[in-house]
């Protein structure tokens, strides 16, 4: 999968000090890192930049290969050279979030009073600091407006915060199986998530770092639960089934006896080695927390007013986490502000997860936004005459 | 709620022994001790008994009062003196399944090796089991034939499991927000909650009886995460939504700022109160193993070859962990084995719960079946003239 050697480089690390944020705590986070992975190159005129905005257990390396594992980046379905968001013709940023683990600031940093790494003395973040970090960044770069802020699940919720509180720096904004807000199933999941976490001894109050601890089991068992919900039930069904592991019968035991059983303990294990317990506490209660109405007395709609940004909103038939009822509301809510905004419902039975799996039908609407939005733009003649 | 002192008597205790029961995993259990409720007076020709079989955390005292919590039964919605289940007409029996905590034989019962509690050396068990003990029970009334065998969920597994493999004892059956098998998305969450149990220090292997422990927040654990799946998506948002818990803002932490945080927590603390860790374990992993067609050759319909009993099926809209889509693979294979069926789906937003909950279509459904079936069983005489 390595199609470019530039997409095996490590990502790259800005430092931004001396009171850089706000938080929505109150607390101000005087060291800021974020750690962030660009593809492509940015134009003269930098109106060719594509954020991209992960999930909650995502990270910086959507295209080319994740320098870590060795493994292809997340969204390699749709990032590279010649594949619809173009790093031929876009430039491209991803940044791990705030609060995350991929390198940013986040519980596991050094706290700067010297006490060693932040553990739960780590304020607690929303979706709209992981938003502000980020605007950092586009700072960072010289980018005025960003040509496209783009991303599923989590990554959606920033697309939304970007475009309803920094509109004027999106031209395009692609929120995928998202929601203006975290339902109340959505906060049940990740309170059993926490609990499950917080009921590990290994835990330590958040304080594992200094034990060289790690609260493995309840982490594992979090990724598990939250796991289910990012499948639907028939793609559970057509993958697993009561399909039997390795062995003929039933064994009478607590054994994996089912695929899906020995499935979901591989999630839990392989995800605690690459994730750290107390950001998947941080980051789940910002998701918990976001609710861009709340922010506008209520009022959806008026996040949006006069937005001159164009929206591209798409849902999956069986995302039961993120329905396509939670899509409609914020379509309407788009449309009640007279925004510019674009709404498909892909009919896909894998859940979820389905904004990282190849769905043809999300390609190509895609595909056609982002051209249409190119050509808006300008940025036509900077993609080298592949505008088919 | 004391409705008729009778009610407020402690459930009573029957003793089988001497190779008394041969388990699906091939364990003849010896001793078997199953603690059962009954309401109502059995006929002269022991021909109006209906058995109420409970789900997964469910126990001996659908109607009256709890003895032990001295709270309503958990369905006196249906069943006492003068509801749909006649307490007046019917002579009703529940027992606590094999496997529970609720006095019948179970992980906590002492082993009759002398070693106490069996823990994790009690054999594993399955639906057909419960329904074997429940058999024997039977035959301790003296009774040839139940008028009906009822149950919700797990219920419904036993009421299931009860017309395919001892049919000519079920005149009527009425399996309410079920399935002939345990779907994969169900395995699963029933996997996360073993393994938070599992992930608890205190739970020692399953032998915490001997160190006065139990795993109290790995049992939590696993009932919120159940408990998200016995609501709906629907009927969480409308009671509870985003709302605050006592307080006027978030918090900006991690204490239950959300109602649904707080209702949850509640849930899984009182839980651990009235339910043992192993026979969580236990009862989940029989539901697991339920595929009545499995038993068939994969063909579900043969499991009711020439049934006479008379079906009534019923599901709720609602529900996302025994869908209707469950109900309706049943239906067509009792259809296809010639029974006599009726089947309802009913408009609720109260999820997978709706079976315990006030719902007058069930009720009504229920009512009408209950009513004609007791007339071809020739009962109506027995019912002191109220048939109407």
């Amino acid at each position: 999968m390595s199609e470019n050697n530039a997409n095996q480089e490590p990502s790259e690390t800005v430092l931004f000090d001396s009171a850089a944020l706000k938080l929505d705590c109150g607390v101000t986070l005087d060291t800021l890192e974020l750690a962030y992975r660009t593809y492509g190159t940015l134009n003269d005129d930098k109106t060719n930049a594509i954020l991209i905005c992960h999930a909650l257990t995502g990270d910086q390396y959507p295209a080319g290969e994740n320098p870590l594992t060795g493994k292809p980046g997340w969204w390699t379905q749709i990032v590279g050279p010649g594949r619809i968001i173009d790093t031929d013709k876009y430039f491209v940023i991803c940044s791990n979030v705030l609060g995350g683990c991929g390198g940013s600031t986040g519980p596991q940093s050094d706290n700067p009073d010297g006490s060693g790494p932040y553990g739960l003395n780590f304020p607690v973040i929303t979706i709209a600091d992981m938003v502000r970090a980020q605007n950092l960044l586009i700072d960072h770069f010289g980018i005025e407006s960003l040509f496209c802020v783009i991303g599923g699940s989590m990554g959606g919720m920033q697309v939304l915060e970007w475009a309803a509180a920094h509109g004027e720096r999106v031209f395009s904004a692609v929120p995928i199986a998202t929601s203006a807000r975290h339902s109340s199933q959505n906060i049940a999941f990740h309170e059993v998530g926490r609990q499950a976490i917080l009921a590990d001894p290994e835990w330590h109050s958040g304080a594992y770092y200094a034990q060289k601890a790690h609260p493995r089991k309840g982490l594992a068992v979090a990724r598990m639960a939250a796991h289910i919900t990012y499948l639907s039930e028939a793609a559970l069904q057509r993958k697993f089934g009561r399909n039997l592991q390795d062995r003929e019968s039933i064994t009478y035991g607590f054994d994996a006896d089912f695929q899906i059983e020995s499935y979901l303990r591989h999630q839990g294990m392989s995800f605690v080695e690459r994730f750290d317990a107390n950001s998947y506490l941080y980051i789940t209660r910002a998701m918990d927390y976001f609710d861009i109405a709340a922010e506008n007395g209520g009022n959806l709609a008026a996040a949006f007013t006069n937005s001159a940004t164009r929206f591209c909103v798409m849902s999956f038939t069986s995302d039961w986490l993120f329905p396509t009822a939670e899509s409609v509301n914020l379509v309407r809510a788009l449309n009640a502000a007279g925004a510019n905004v674009s709404f498909v419902e892909i009919e896909s039975d894998k859940g979820h997860d389905a904004f990282l799996l190849d769905e043809p039908e999300m390609h190509a609407t895609l595909n056609g936004f982002l051209k249409s939005a190119a050509k808006a733009r300008g940025l036509t003649n900077d993609a080298g005459g592949d505008d088919d």
